[in-house]
């Protein structure tokens, strides 16, 4: 039998109690009759993506979730910018994450992210990208607002280079620093590189319409989260599943890329709470017939936990529940239904706290009497606390797929 | 925000059933509204504080809750019962505990503690204590009954030494044997050492006195326990915390010492059942003011369970609940209460079963649905069953505090 999985993560879907909703978190509080019938007719549990009382990043958190350990496989962030956009890391290619930002004439800050306008950014960066400094290939990618790639292609790279922002206002931006000597010569390029972006940036005519459309002056590449490719198991390879991921931001889809998944971003998915939550059902659906499990990644309601948002997070929960669930809670023999962490409304930021966890399934079980997705109805049922590097094995196993240890 | 956090550790509080409290545990027969009004509101489990199945002392135990590994980070109990009597300890010290047995001509052991009484010993003390043997300094320190502490102080010293205690009436006293070649000049020394304090005290006028009073004689030193200091990162340093720890035994000061927290006994505080449990409540109250977690350590819970007397147990568990909580309950951000491990009135020792656990917060929590800080009720809350070595990241994020792994 071939069957088909399931895998929707809800991005900091977990939370804490909130009084405006009567002491209930979002998910506690959400009427959501698809995910609670999941809920229902499942198991149930906790997860820890990383481990007990390690707050998770939403890529370590991904990369446990897909069976990994983050400890080990983990690659620097600018390698998930980089396969997120689009570009085709090679082996030795050092990724990094780039901020246009506006400095004064003594390069001090006046402002991180050149006020978060993208005006004629794409058009600065092209006039770099694809350059060489002394033998390096210079490939700068714009993505969103103030927001880049860089990657950096040639021989004897290093990442161990720590980037130049300083992350403060009215301070001067920093020097690269090469943190061993193998990485004295990538510190220089990128010294190299954004002096000449600095020159070019300063009496170029983009800048001029910048200053007349009264926007901040884009002269300045702030350079961070160095990353290269590690040698990974592919997915399909380490558990025997065609995989597809789907999600509206770039950093999750390279999340995906980089352990060998194929990722994308249905039309109208964006990231935010405005994207199309039924395009995400049907490309899932679509996914379905040709691989053995579909991710979906649902992103907003963590961005309504960092902006203190509780109430409006209830509400997207609803919206997911009532354009999403519906349409794919028949169309799967296994449904998994997680987090990748707890962003707290309370805190606006991500906690350590475990993550409701569902398994539903159509082929074999033990349905617990756990009747909703949530905090504290979760916990009572018989996945009991697991650990997100855990997760996929238990899949497995649910598919009748696990190997025996011994006779 | 500076949060502040109570951390209330009551010694061997988990038990087994017993039939003369209606087949209870001592927590769950106690009338103690104060500590179950924090269960209610807080978020409850059950810690194992080493791991499963491994029965703690309490030294290894307080170890673990402090967020150290006590595998690697032990340092061998004389090292606790050394900085817990005030000895500053230096590097290259090797500290033990001393009893002051009875012997006879032939060196046989007629009582391991001289009859449990301190009569003389001090000053019997007082006559080694600060001499050299062989380049060697000895400290000599008598603390409280039979008892004392021993620490050679000088160079090229070892801790590899297996005591001369033969833990047996009618035994001749063992000699000191060196475990490995760089401690044959601290068994030799030790060696030396009691045989001066046998000499020394066969005709000593405190024995004749002692004598007279028909108490057995005090002449000779048992000697076991070598610990050294370890490298361990400070506990402010390891958890950005400030941290003071208030306890009556020796013993525990000198743990919360060694990982460089300040501790001391409040007046009236003593280790057991006649301890000033208001005197700690007013401390901890103190302390609050000037640092962020104050522990507070309370002893007899677990005394009166080796004595295997459960009723006494449950009544001293009201005591603490009526003048301990009722003071603290309200005057703290977040309040802990859980104990080192088990002390089973059954058996009269410690065992390995798990031990209640609670976690009261005002900033931010998921309160559950147990209502009582006891076995049979806390297992089934949100906080599940975790281990000792876990609980200190898990109070940091509850502070919010928790470093991200990630992005």
């Amino acid at each position: 039998m071939n069957y088909k999985v399931l895998f929707v993560i809800l991005d900091g879907v977990g939370d804490h109690t909130i009084k405006d909703l009567g002491s209930k978190t979002p998910l506690e509080a959400a009427k959501k009759p698809n995910i609670d019938y999941l809920a229902k007719y499942g198991e149930n549990g906790m997860i820890y993506p990383i481990d007990i009382g390690v707050t998770p990043g939403s890529d370590t958190a991904h990369l446990s979730l897909f069976g990994y350990d983050p400890y080990r496989d983990y690659p620097g962030r600018g390698v998930f910018e980089a396969l997120g956009t689009g570009i085709e890391l090679k082996k030795g290619d050092v990724a990094f994450r780039v901020n246009v930002a506006t400095v004064d004439d003594q390069l001090r800050v006046i402002d991180r992210r050149a006020g978060r306008n993208d005006y004629g950014i794409e058009q600065l960066f092209q006039e770099l990208n694809g350059i060489e400094i002394e033998g390096i290939k210079i490939i700068l990618k714009h993505t969103v607002e103030h927001r880049g790639v860089l990657v950096l292609r040639g021989s004897g790279l290093s990442k161990e280079v720590e980037g130049n922002d300083p992350h403060k206002v009215g301070t001067r931006v920093k020097e690269f620093k090469a943190l061993d000597k193998n990485a004295e010569k990538i510190a220089e390029i990128l010294e190299m590189l954004t002096k000449k972006f600095y020159e070019l940036a300063r009496k170029h005519p983009i800048n001029e319409e910048r200053k007349r459309k009264g926007l901040l002056p884009a002269n300045y590449l702030l350079i961070r989260g160095a990353g290269m490719l590690k040698e990974v198991e592919p997915f399909e390879k380490k558990w025997g599943l065609k995989a597809s991921f789907i999600a509206g931001a770039a950093m999750y889809l390279g999340v995906a890329r980089y352990v060998g998944i194929e990722a994308f971003a249905p039309p109208g998915a964006t990231g935010t709470v405005k994207t199309s939550l039924i395009s995400k059902a049907e490309s899932a659906i679509a996914e379905r017939d040709k691989k053995d499990i579909v991710f979906v990644h649902i992103k907003a309601t963590d961005s309504l936990s960092h902006d203190r948002k509780p109430i409006d997070k209830k509400k997207f929960i609803e919206l997911i529940d009532r354009q999403f669930f519906s349409r794919v809670k028949d169309e799967f023999d296994i449904i998994i239904v997680t987090g990748d962490h707890t962003t707290s409304s309370v805190f606006g930021e991500h906690t350590a706290d475990p993550v409701p966890l569902l398994i539903y399934s159509t082929i074999a079980q033990r349905k617990d009497s756990v009747k909703n997705f949530a905090e504290r109805k979760s916990y009572k049922g018989i996945l009991g606390f697991v650990k997100g590097r855990d997760l996929m094995r238990i899949i497995i196993n649910k598919l009748g797929k696990s190997k025996k240890f011994g006779f």
